[in-house]
């Protein structure tokens, strides 16, 4: 059986609930637009290239469930269902990228009836979907490239088909890697608090017969150490002009942990995860998140009620730190404020 | 309520069963040296001054229950308690250390009663015991004299009352500075897997008063980078004649941390965590523990049970990291091999 994590068929939207794993598979339907800020809220739906395709669906579900005849009642209702999704989290940029390619189609043919419109709709989160798998395929070609026979790769958090839509952005690499090189050797970090790693990448790897090693966030430095890293691959939820990035809470740990052991460090992403309005890591918005992620595992109290907690969702790592960023159309090296415009010819 | 995590008293040994923390405040009593193993084995008791302590108050335990009148027996018997007990856990050479201590106390008096030497263990374990006491108080204040007021201080692990028979070692420093500025601001890494910052540490800091935030291993990068963290102290279970030390896996982290961001990073430890006989972090055993203390928490799975597993429980930081050493004699910077052998006048 071949899991997945999205699926839109017969005008009916899947998810597979995220937040059941691994210990149960439930894919759940979505009917309404709550339905859709609930599961990107609560995670059950995660990964920002993901995050973008789901919502550009859930625009959809929400168009469909409009009961008016009138054009700009209609207009109202789903502009208002776009704004209300895309202040959902604040952190991946692949959410509000979605919602408003979704958006803008709306606006270029907002002289078009309500039936053509939700027409439109569909089809512009048909093609965000198609593209996603496609891009995906092709950041693990390229990515693949970096790998070598026997290299051990090192990951944070999720980002394959979990956190996508396709075969994921950092695991499309090892998927790619693998089929060359079946001897390359993965280790997740299990990316407290919410175990993204374990629960996420390492299910995710058995499922597609991918040995993975699991350790804890706090082992990685040792392991690079002890038994040695080759490089390290994660995704990212929001990129910057000058290459800086945005990804789950560690990615910054990670990174320093290269410097220090001269491992490459590599940021797999699609085109739409850069925010060329941004200038640098600092101006990305980072979300935190309820305490009770961290004092609570897996829902048992694992610290005194009373402590305070500070939970960061994301970080951010600064350009000098990043090796490359490997993209749909091409791997990026420094400098990178030339070469991202470079290659996404933006 | 004052809590404690060993007590010994009308002969009876008891302890903070410190799985429980912080859901239940359980104390239990000893009673042969098959439990003193367990509970040193299954992390009941730990911490490496504290794991000293009580082997050497269970060798007198294991004596109590020797029913033989003969000396040879005795003795054979009694080398063989110290010989099981010390291989109970690898790393920290406290407890090789305070077992030595009353073995030699037993071989110097090999000639007289067993009740008379049955005494002499009791005395050589409460000796030891009433030393920890006092060397955490200096340890405490010697420590305090590098801290400032509004100084922010991460701590890794548990070194605190938890961790020792006195108020600590790395967290005595915490206790004696906050007495001085109580402005000072903690911070608790979590340390994973076995949760002994969110456990234990926030758990004993409340306990005292003490204000904590809880952060996962995973955001200390992003911490240091975005609030600021002015120091870092964490405790050892053993130091080499280089300075290099082996402690809570994840220590090797964060001192990393500390080199990227400039935030001085200090060790804290009894002479009896020093190992002269090891010239560097490279030759000391590292132990290895069960993968499920990763794969579930309190009993519940939180990775896919076919994942590998690497499961360090301590890992070693070069003594380039390390900004200095602060123990009861007195606090020791660079060159260590000098400086070591000169206050520890060994």
């Amino acid at each position: 059986m071949k899991y997945f994590a999205i699926s839109f068929k017969n005008s009916k939207l899947i998810i597979l609930d995220q937040t059941k794993l691994p210990l149960k598979i439930k894919y759940l339907q979505i009917k309404n637009i709550q339905e859709s800020f609930r599961a990107i809220k609560e995670l059950k739906v995660r990964g920002a290239p993901l995050i973008g395709v789901f919502a550009a669906y859930s625009v959809y579900i929400g168009a469909k469930n409009i009961r008016t005849k009138s054009k700009p009642a209609f207009l109202q209702h789903i502009f208002k269902d776009i704004a209300y999704l895309k202040q959902c989290r604040p952190t991946a940029v692949n959410l509000s990228w979605a919602l408003d390619r979704v958006k803008k189609k709306i606006v270029q043919n907002k002289h078009k009836s309500i039936k053509e419109l939700i027409t439109i709709i569909r089809q512009a989160a048909e093609s965000i979907h198609k593209e996603d798998i496609k891009l995906c395929k092709n950041i693990g070609k390229f990515g693949a490239k970096l790998i070598k026979p026997n290299d051990r790769i090192l990951t944070h958090c999720n980002a394959g088909f979990l956190a996508t839509s396709g075969q994921g952005t950092a695991l499309s690499i090892i998927y790619e890697a693998h089929k060359l090189y079946p001897n390359i050797k993965v280790y997740a970090d299990e990316s407290r608090p919410l175990l993204q790693g374990s629960r996420l990448t390492c299910w995710e790897l058995l499922s597609r017969k991918i040995k993975v090693t699991l350790i804890c966030d706090s082992m990685a430095a040792y392991l690079m150490k002890k038994r040695g890293i080759d490089k390290v691959i994660v995704g990212a939820d929001r990129i910057t002009k000058n290459g800086s990035v945005a990804n789950k809470i560690g990615t910054y740990n990670v990174a320093i942990l290269c410097k220090y052991h001269n491992v490459p460090f590599y940021v797999a992403a699609p085109s739409s995860s850069f925010d060329l309005s941004l200038n640098s890591a600092d101006n990305i918005p980072i979300e935190e998140r309820d305490p009770r992620e961290v004092k609570f595992f897996c829902g048992k109290a694992s610290a005194p009620l009373g402590v305070g907690v500070w939970n960061p969702a994301f970080d951010t790592t600064a350009c000098n730190l990043i090796t490359a960023i490997i993209t749909e159309k091409g791997i990026i090296r420094p400098p990178f404020r030339k070469n991202i415009a470079k290659i996404l010819g933006k």
